[in-house]
């Protein structure tokens, strides 16, 4: 599976619409305008109002149906308004434009208008990867920095709900060490080694949790028989499971700087998806970000 | 600089010996052949007599100057006295044969005979990188579980020291974490912090350290100046120390299996270079492997 076909997948089902906190910001109408054009969703604007029309404007944009502006006076009016369209159900996806992360995940943490689960949000980061037919989701990259097991647990079920979404029946997952065995010495394989345990148990439900694995025992079929490990997700695995922060982190961006593949990610977790796209992010793994928060609702 | 050029630079320098620990191994021997043919090296093979004569026949190889078999009994034996041919100044490097790594370790730190220095042994991985004209270190991916800082002081200086042979004459270190300031929930950014200033203090030499560096912000100068990070090392390190063996076992992984590079490795910090290959490690990798722990002398 490849991103693009997320992309055109989004475009032949149903509208989504995605409510833009702060839209007043040049990059994120960028991502709308290539979103518009592909078809893959409408948007709801909650922002500075001159500003954005003019950025409407700037990019050949205007407003309709499938495109609206929504006045707001501050950052943390958008963020607030964006996230009770989509607990109201006027809208389906949250996206971040001017405004901080902390000032959005507020707002989606609202106990009155929010999108609170009682599940712990995390980042799924779904990757295209030369050599690879299949995506590579990496699980939680960005906003989790040293989840317990219960937490790690949770973010399994999130990358989980987010694959099955886009078509991955039962995916599986790779918790990631540094080594394949357990090792009382690495906290990661003895959480990996519960994960597995959890998901027999029916814990950790709609896919097939084995490890510990090193991430070559997860990804390569060879690496896994040199190894003489087998299972169903040695060398198969659609969902990496990092230990930590630092992990996921270092694991994304050698992805993107070493390997050049190309990404989509979507915050999990809440009742909607959240797109959290950064500066650094390029206009097409906003693009992708997007279609696979739409494919995600 | 590539790799190639580690290694033929190895052949134009003074002949070192590799003292190979229980060469009863057709892939070390393998590698032997390989570093013989290169002319990078002498090798003393410390093992089983029978298997190892046997083993060079099979490779074409016979006994010369270049190429002597010291008969041992027993892979403790081969350990303690390729280590002891080593520290008694009849060879310069230590290679892993067939024999866990942990009786070779035992073996390096004999107080007797072993190759103590009082610092920590740390892993040295050089990785030739697709895009990239330098070689890109990555310490510790597998022998330190979680250093702590004056453990991360010393595996800095073990790579510093490895980089500096290969004609790095002051390398660049980034400290990695997953974010590029200093955040007090996330310990590594405070080691990278006080790491930085160990070095301005002088405490750790020969390099300039700068951290806390996100990946991306280390080896980009794009992703770097677009977050407005500038300093000596910033997209431009040489030396990427990674806050734990999870970070470095994947990023050293995700290079290999993900981005294809080509990488050689040695464990740094005792009085000579130890060439520790691994079963899942191509000849290639092991040829670059014997050729840097050579050039580390």
């Amino acid at each position: 599976m490849h991103l693009e076909q997320i992309i055109e997948e989004a475009t032949r089902m149903p509208n989504r619409t995605v409510a833009v906190a702060a839209s007043e910001d040049s990059e994120v109408i960028h991502a709308v305008k290539m979103a518009i054009d592909k078809g893959i969703a409408s948007f709801q604007l909650f922002g500075d109002e001159d500003r954005t029309t003019a950025l409407l404007n700037e990019h050949g944009l205007q407003q309709s149906d499938q495109l609206k502006v929504i006045p707001c006076q501050a950052p943390d009016e958008s963020a607030a308004k964006a996230v009770q369209a989509v607990s109201s159900g006027n809208a389906d996806v949250v996206m971040k434009g001017m405004v901080s992360t902390s000032v959005i995940l507020k707002a989606v943490l609202n106990k009155e208008f929010g999108l609170r689960t009682g599940k712990v949000l995390s980042h799924v980061a779904a990757f295209e990867i030369d050599g690879f037919d299949r995506l590579i989701f990496v699980t939680d990259a960005a906003m989790n920095i040293a989840p317990d097991l219960k937490q790690k647990a949770d973010i399994i079920q999130n990358a989980v709900d987010v694959a099955r979404k886009l078509g991955v029946e039962t995916p599986k997952v790779a918790p990631i060490t540094a080594v394949e065995v357990v090792n009382p010495s690495m906290e990661a394989t003895l959480d990996a080694a519960a994960l597995s345990q959890m998901n027999s148990r029916g814990q950790i439900k709609d896919c097939i949790v084995d490890g510990p694995l090193a991430l070559d025992n997860a990804v390569s079929l060879e690496a896994a028989s040199h190894k003489g490990i087998s299972g169903e997700v040695a060398g198969q695995a659609d969902i990496l499971l990092v230990p930590n922060i630092e992990t996921g982190n270092a694991l994304y961006k050698s992805l993107i700087y070493f390997a050049r593949a190309k990404v989509g990610a979507v915050i999990s977790g809440a009742k909607a998806p959240i797109v959290l796209t950064s500066r650094a992010d390029t206009a097409e793994s906003k693009l992708n970000s997007i279609a696979l928060a739409v494919r995600s609702v």
